[in-house]
C-alpha cells in the first residue's frame, strides 16, 4: 500500500507546507521512506474549523449510526491488511504478534463503544416529572449528556494502533459524538496515514460530515500548541510524557475559554512486597515481576518502576530471583531514539546516584534498552524527589523500608500513580488493609497478586489516577468510562416533545435505562 | 444567640490574628456588631491540614451514616430558630420570607443527598466476570467512585444559606465523602458562624472527626488563594464573580498538584422571543419577563440579563409592556455595597453606550438596585464585547435582530451560559429547533415558556454550563448530579473480598445497582 506523506484535512489529503520528516526504523537503524510533509498553520486552522462545522450533525446522528461508524472504522482497518502489520512493525520495531494483537484491541474497542452506544444508558437520561400543584411548581426536567466539541487527540508511541489514531481517545470521543483532530506521532507516521485513511473511508462510508475526522501530521510541539489553542476544540486526550502533558494542560488553561485536558502521563507503578508474601513467595514473585518489568521492553505506562518492602531474608530472596531473572534477558529494540536515549539517561542517573545501590544492569548496544534493578533505602528514598520519577523503559527500583509503618509513609509520599501492586497473603490482609486507604488516594488502580502491565478493556477498568499520572484523576482513558470524559450535561425544562432528543421523549422510544426522578427505570 | 466572630478550626472556636471585619447591614446603612476576627495563614493551614486527616476516616462512614450526618446538620440549622432568620435578614437585606423559604431548600439540598446516599447507585458500581479460561485471562474487575479529599467551598453572597456554609457545594462534598473547608463570605458573617455551629455540632453528634469541617472567616482574597494553593485540598467549589473565579482557576492550575475548580460565575441567559410568540402573546411575556428580571433585585445566576428578537410590531409591544410593568417596581436593596456599586456602574456604562437606547431606568438611593432595560442592534451588539459582559442586578439588554439567520449569529457570538430561553408558540418550533443545537453548545439547561429565575433542586437539573458560566461545563452546581464534581473512579483487581469496599462484594450486601460486564441489575 502506498504512503504518500500527506496529512487528511476534513477528508482530503494534502501535502504540508511546514517542512517534512522521515520515519526512523529502530530495527534497522536508518530512515524509511516516503518523507512526511509538516501541516502548517492554515492547514491545522481548516482541520480545526471543519471539526466544528461537522460538530452538530455528526452528534445528531443516531447511537446505532455512531455505532455502526466504529464498526466501519474497525472493518476498515482489518482491509488494510498485512501492510498496515508491516509499516508498524518498521516504524516501532514492535514484533508481528504485539502488533496483531493490538490490532485486534483496537477493533475490540471500537466495537465496545459500538455496544455502549447501543445500550444506552451512557447518556445519563434522568426525568423529573412535573408537580403542577406544588407551590412553587415543578417544571419538566430532561436531562442528558451531550459531546462536548471537537477533541484534538494526541496519539502515543507506545500503542502505534490502540492509542494511536483509531485508539480509545478517538473511540471514546466519536462514541461521544466528536469530531476528531488527531496529531499523529511522528514515531509511526505511516502507521498513522494507513489507519487514518481507513477512518476517512468509514467517515465516507458512513456518509458523514467530511469534518468529523482529521490527521494533522509533523513533528515538534508547534502543531500540539497550535491545535490546543484553537477555539474549535474543546477538549484535550493525550498520552506521552509528563513535559508534553503539563505544557498542553498550561495552553489549554490560558485560552480565553479553558478547556479540559485528559492527559496520560507519568506512573511508576509501584509493587508492595507485603511480608508474608516475600516469606512463602519471594522467589515466585521476583521471577514474575522481572517478566513484567521487561514485557514490550519496559514501555507500558502501567511497568513497575518501583517495589516497597520491609528488609529482610524475603527481601533479599526476592532481587537475587529477580536480578536473575533480569540476567537471562536481553537488550531489546526501542521504539525510537528519543525513548532510548532518555532511557539510557535514566538508568546512568539511578547507577550514579550516591544512594542507589545497582542490583542488575544488562550491557546494550544503541537504541536498545537493557534491564536494570536498583535498590535504596526508605530513608534516601524520602528524601530525593528525583528518585518518584519515571525512566519509561525496563528499569525499576526497590525501596527498602525498615518497618511497615515506614512502606506507608513512603506510599504516603508518592505523586499519583495509574496503579499499585499488593503482592500479599491472607496474613497479610490486615496491613493490606491499612495501605488501602492510602492507595485509594494515590491510584487509580489496585491490584492484588498479579502485575501491572496488561490493562483489560473493559467497564470496570480505570486507567487514569491523581496528576502526574494524568491531568484528571477523575477520568480514565480505557475502557466505557472514558467516554464520560467527552461529555457535559445539558437539561430541557417544559421543552415540547417535539423538541426534545429521542432518548428523553414520553414513551421512551430507545426502551433505555433512564432516571425517573432518580430512580432508574426502563418503564415510559 | 451569640455570635462571638471567632473561626472554627476542626471544631474548635477561634480568635483569627489577621486583623477583623464587620458586617454591614445594607437596610440600615450601618455596621454591625460584632466585630469578625480574620483568620491567619496558620489557622487556614491547620483547617486543611485537619480536613486532610479527617478524610480517610470520614470517607469509610458508611453511606447511612453520612445520610444521617446530612440530616443532623439540617436538623440543626433549623434548632437555631428565628436568631439565624433575623441576622441573615440584618446581614442581606433580603426578606424574611425569602430567608424561610431559602432554608427550606438547604435542608431539602441536605435531605435530597442523603437519599442519593441511601439509594446507592451514585457510586455508579461495575463488575467485570473473571475470564480465567481466555487467552489471556480476564481478572476480576470491580469499579467504584471515591470522593477525591478535601474540598474548599467559597459561600455565595446571594444564597446566604442555600449556596453558603451548608449550601450546595458543602452538602454534595460532603455526601461524597468529602470534609470541607469553608470561607464564609463576608457579606454574611454573623450568618455563616450560625450556620458553621450547626454544622459543627452535627459532626460532633455524628461522632466525626473534628477536621471534617472548618469555617474560615475574613476579607479579600488572601484567604482563598492560601486555601486553593493548600496542598491537603483537592477540589474547589465557588460561586461569585467572574474575576474571582478565574483567579481561583488560576491558582489551582499553578499548583504543583494542579486541581479541580468548580466556579459557577457568570451568565447573561438570553431568552430568545420567537416570531409567533411575540405575535401572540408580547404582553404577556413582557410583564413575565419583567417579574424574572427584577424577582431578589435581580442578584440570581440565572437573571434574564440578554433578550433576543427579531424587529417588528411584537418586539415593540414585548418592550413596552417589559419598560411598563418594570417601571411600577421600586429600586431594593441590594446584599451589600459592593454589589450595589458595580450595579450602578454597570447600568451607567450601558446608559453612557453610543450603540445603546435606554427603554427604562428607574431612579435609585444609594445601596439600592433598580430596573432598567436597554435596547441595541444586533450588529451593534456583535461587534462591541463590553456588551456581552454580566451586569448583576436587575438591568437587561434587548438585543434587536434582522432575522432569524441574525438571531442566530448572535447566539452563536455569546460566550458559555447557565441557561437559555425560548419563548415560542408552535408554529415556532421549526426555527426553534434550527436554534436548539445553538443553544446546546452553549448553555447548561434550555427552557421553554418560563423565566431562567427559580432553579429546581432534583435530579434532572442542570445549574452549570460552558465556560464562563462555570469554569468547569461538564457539572452542576444544583441538584443530586453536584455530588459527580467530587467523585473519582477506583479499579481493585483481584482483590480478596475481604478487603473490597462492602458496595462491591460477591452478594450485593446493600441491593444497590450496580453494572455487571456493563448491564444494570441489583442481581447479587
Amino acid at each position: 500500500m502506498n504512503i504518500s506523506g500527506e496529512a487528511i484535512i476534513g477528508g482530503a489529503h494534502e501535502r504540508g507546507t511546514a517542512g517534512s520528516f522521515k520515519a526512523w526504523d529502530p530495527t534497522g537503524r536508518d530512515y524509511l521512506e516516503p518523507s512526511f510533509h509538516m501541516v502548517d498553520a492554515d492547514q491545522i486552522d481548516r482541520a480545526c474549523r471543519l471539526a466544528g462545522e461537522a460538530f452538530d450533525v455528526f452528534r445528531a446522528t443516531t447511537d446505532e449510526q455512531r455505532a455502526r461508524f466504529l464498526d466501519t472504522v474497525a472493518e476498515q482497518i482489518m482491509q488494510l491488511g498485512d501492510a498496515l502489520i508491516e509499516r508498524a512493525m518498521l516504524e516501532t520495531g514492535l514484533p508481528r504478534v504485539r502488533l496483531e494483537g493490538e490490532r485486534g484491541r483496537t477493533c475490540k474497542q471500537l466495537a465496545m463503544f459500538g455496544e455502549l452506544l447501543r445500550e444506552g444508558s451512557w447518556r445519563d437520561a434522568r426525568l423529573d416529572t412535573p408537580l403542577p400543584e406544588r407551590t412553587p411548581p415543578r417544571p419538566d426536567l430532561r436531562y442528558h449528556l451531550i459531546g462536548v466539541g471537537p477533541v484534538a487527540v494526541f496519539a502515543a508511541s507506545n500503542f502505534p494502533l490502540a492509542f494511536s489514531v483509531a485508539g480509545g481517545d478517538t473511540a471514546s470521543a466519536f462514541a461521544a459524538g466528536c469530531p476528531v483532530v488527531l496529531k499523529a506521532h511522528s514515531s509511526h507516521p505511516g502507521t498513522s496515514e494507513l489507519v487514518a485513511r481507513a477512518v476517512t473511508r468509514a467517515v465516507q462510508q458512513c456518509e458523514l460530515p467530511a469534518g468529523v475526522f482529521s490527521l494533522l501530521t509533523g513533528t515538534g510541539s508547534r502543531i500540539g500548541q497550535a491545535l490546543v489553542g484553537h477555539p474549535a476544540i474543546q477538549a484535550v486526550g493525550f498520552t506521552g510524557s509528563r513535559g508534553g502533558g503539563t505544557a498542553l494542560m498550561a495552553v489549554a488553561a490560558a485560552r480565553k475559554q479553558p478547556i479540559p485536558v485528559y492527559a496520560e502521563m507519568s506512573s511508576i507503578n509501584p509493587v508492595c512486597l507485603m511480608p508474608h508474601a516475600l516469606e512463602h513467595r519471594a522467589e515466585e514473585i521476583g521471577k514474575g515481576f522481572a517478566a513484567s518489568l521487561v514485557l514490550g521492553v519496559g514501555q507500558f505506562c502501567t511497568n513497575p518502576g518501583l517495589v516497597l518492602a520491609i528488609d529482610g531474608p524475603g527481601l533479599a530472596t526476592f532481587c537475587k530471583a529477580a536480578s536473575s531473572a533480569l540476567g537471562a534477558t536481553e537488550a531489546a529494540v526501542m521504539l525510537n531514539q528519543n525513548i532510548a536515549e532518555s532511557y539510557r539517561k535514566g538508568v546512568d542517573a539511578l547507577a550514579g546516584n550516591a544512594a542507589v545501590g545497582t542490583l542488575a544492569r544488562l550491557g546494550h548496544d544503541e537504541g536498545r534498552g537493557a534491564a536494570a534493578l536498583f535498590r535504596v533505602s526508605a530513608d534516601e528514598f524520602l528524601q530525593r524527589h528525583e528518585l518518584h520519577e519515571e525512566v519509561f523503559g525496563p528499569a525499576s527500583l526497590v525501596v527498602v523500608c525498615r518497618d511497615a509503618a515506614q512502606m506507608r509513609a513512603v506510599v504516603d509520599a508518592l505523586e499519583g500513580q495509574l496503579t499499585a501492586t499488593l503482592q500479599m497473603d491472607p496474613e497479610d490482609y490486615a496491613e493490606a488493609g491499612a495501605l488501602l486507604p492510602l492507595l485509594e488516594r494515590k491510584v487509580g488502580r489496585i491490584l492484588a497478586n498479579g502485575f501491572p502491565t496488561g490493562v483489560e478493556v473493559s467497564t470496570a477498568m480505570v486507567h487514569g489516577g491523581p496528576f502526574p499520572a494524568t491531568a484528571d484523576g477523575r477520568s480514565t482513558s480505557v475502557g466505557t468510562g472514558a467516554i464520560a470524559r467527552f461529555l457535559r450535561p445539558v437539561c430541557y425544562q417544559n421543552l415540547p416533545q417535539e423538541l426534545l432528543p429521542e432518548q428523553l421523549r414520553d414513551g421512551n422510544p430507545g426502551g433505555i435505562w433512564r432516571r425517573r426522578d432518580g430512580a432508574l427505570t426502563k418503564a415510559h
